[in-house]
């Protein structure tokens, strides 16, 4: 139950507007109503976008009558025009609320812990309806992970699931890719070596959003996959480590990935934050990080900061670790959770993980629309 | 002509360099140097990547032996390790010189003149060899447009010239869309309204890069072409007016799409810096730009803001026009440059455009590799 208008008042260049449920009066500015008059003569009917120009307004623009009846804020304005503000969007709209996006769940942190209760869902119950789907996208948005069980072991199926969410993001290893030990590796991944702790793809201004991972062969000895929260990392050092913390929100660190074809380069810190100091992405790979060029007082700081972050990645307090086997989906957002792999021997047999990627503004789209029932997937 | 290395000495946890072309000696501190060791056991030698482990390294590695000559620096480290230092790499590498990228070229800002001299080449030029498009690929990237002449006019033509740069960005209007008048558009480009000078996708994390537009017919009346430079338009403002550019810089706006299948928002403010202050991005879009959510004592002077803002995109000093024929391909940096149409008159005849976007980091990586010689496109 949203309040309903209890009385509008005058503030300066502004109305306020008090509620029936006792919660504080919110103001809000003329010129702000006024751009945001949703009529059909300032709003497309079918795109739902703005057409009237705020450009074109008067940024003094005042009312020259206002009527509200619970339900609704009715503005006869100064230029002639008239619009009508429903209760439960003001309320909605109130300066100051939306800090977080009230259509996503909060982003729940991990450490070890959640070796116990690693959240999973079977193949099919994503792939059957807008329910199964939801709850699938809901797991990977707030624990940055999820094990999906029992996908059919070809190579067509991960783009199906993956299409259930948004379209897939190509980069420089193509719109999906086979981790497997190749003779010639451009990268790491495509050796049987170890794998630190790392989210991919750094080196891009804006590096993929949700990896996953399709196991279709498991014969090699070792190849463990590891897990890592950033964010919880990231809360830790916040707290114990402010000067370390400091240089990792602030420095930028250069990432570098370059072949015969490609010579991608970003600068970004390790620590990404959203402008009210809310965590938004983790960049961190050993093996991408070009020569930092810092000031040469930051220089050994830097080192130490990373050396910290590195350390509580590597902690087993952090870490969890799954063996996936042919039929597992491994999938994770790459911005927050680090992944690496043990080494595996290929003298063994094969190990061939298939990947793809879905953005993270496509992903919180798709779960904003299936939270209110809307957008099934199978786009 | 990379100077050559004089002499070599000590100073607190690092080295210093002297180059013989008298430059100012350079500091590198030991952890530093001992991190970018590049012998095949540190780096892979097939993926170029790290293989040592930084995390590995202790923090307080010191040389046990330093020798050089004018061509290298040799260091023989307190954890039995060798490492030689070419003297160009090291004189490229100093703190502080790779502020800007030395790999690409400056990006010249341009006001209304601009108009006289728009940069343009023959799609022949761009097809025919790795010369023609590295010219148009640094064309783009220096003034942030370009305009291809002579292109087949066939619905296959774009993807094959876009793909010379790099792939294709998919976003929520496909891998390519075409900008048509239709009876119910999501969105006010696919109607014949006038369009306001903005930047596209402002409200995805990452709007795309570079936008193609290749004009396949147009015989309807109106629909001129209009482009500003906002960067230049930033830097008026930067100059001009210091409170609003502040808030420019910090205040993140929201903007949001929304139709039957997404609900795709990103915050961000208008003019986005680098680290050092250099101009980033720009995202502006009346049409999508949400309800503002900041400070109340911060709203009325944002509208304040975002008015100089578009004023100087209004203005004739500012605007370049184009009429776009069938053939001719407009290629503008979208992150940089708004554009915008006139209304034109759909009664009068069909206007049809063929878009499609490259992202900015593979455009970087292109130039880079044109500009040594490498990468000659047609990937």
């Amino acid at each position: 139950m949203r309040p309903a208008i209890a009385e509008v008042g005058y503030v300066d260049r502004g109305l306020t507007v008090g509620w029936s449920d006792g919660s504080d009066p919110a103001t809000f500015h003329h010129i702000w109503l006024r751009d945001n008059c949703a009529c059909s003569l300032c709003r497309h009917p079918q795109t739902w976008e703005r057409t009237l120009d705020t450009h074109s307004l008067d940024l003094d623009v005042r009312p020259r009558d206002v009527r509200h009846d619970d339900q609704a804020l009715h503005v006869l304005w100064s230029d002639g025009h008239d619009s009508t503000f429903p209760a439960a969007w003001l309320h909605e709209h109130r300066y100051g609320v939306s800090d977080a996006d009230a259509d996503l769940p909060v982003q729940v942190p991990w450490d070890a812990s959640l070796q116990n209760a690693l959240p999973q869902i079977d193949h099919g119950d994503v792939m059957r309806d807008g329910g199964g789907l939801a709850r699938f996208v809901e797991q990977v948005w707030t624990h940055g992970v999820s094990f999906i069980r029992g996908a059919p072991v070809t190579d067509e199926a991960l783009a199906v699931l993956a299409r259930r969410v948004g379209h897939l993001r190509e980069t420089n290893f193509g719109v999906d890719w086979h981790v497997v030990a190749v003779i010639e590796p451009n990268n790491v991944a495509f050796t049987s070596l170890e794998l630190q702790l790392h989210t991919d793809l750094p080196n891009r201004e804006s590096p993929p959003g949700f990896q996953f991972l399709h196991c279709l062969v498991a014969e090699a000895p070792g190849g463990d996959s590891t897990l890592v929260d950033g964010f919880w990392v990231a809360e830790q050092i916040r707290r114990d480590d402010p000067a370390a913390f400091e240089l990792l929100i602030t420095v930028p660190v250069p990432y570098r990935f370059h072949d015969a074809e490609h010579d991608l380069r970003w600068n970004a810190p390790v620590i990404g934050l959203g402008s009210k100091g809310e965590l938004r992405e983790v960049r961190y790979h050993t093996a991408l990080t070009a020569p930092l060029d810092v000031a040469p007082g930051l220089v050994e700081p830097l080192y130490r900061a990373m050396r910290v972050f590195a350390g509580w990645c590597r902690s087993t307090t952090a870490r969890v670790t799954a063996h996936l086997e042919p039929g597992d989906v491994m999938v994770f957002h790459n911005r927050r959770v680090l992944h690496g792999r043990t080494a595996f021997d290929p003298s063994g047999g094969q190990r061939h993980l298939h990947g793809v990627y879905v953005d993270v503004d496509e992903w919180a789209s798709r779960l904003r629309m299936l939270r209110r029932g809307r957008g099934t997937g199978g786009v």
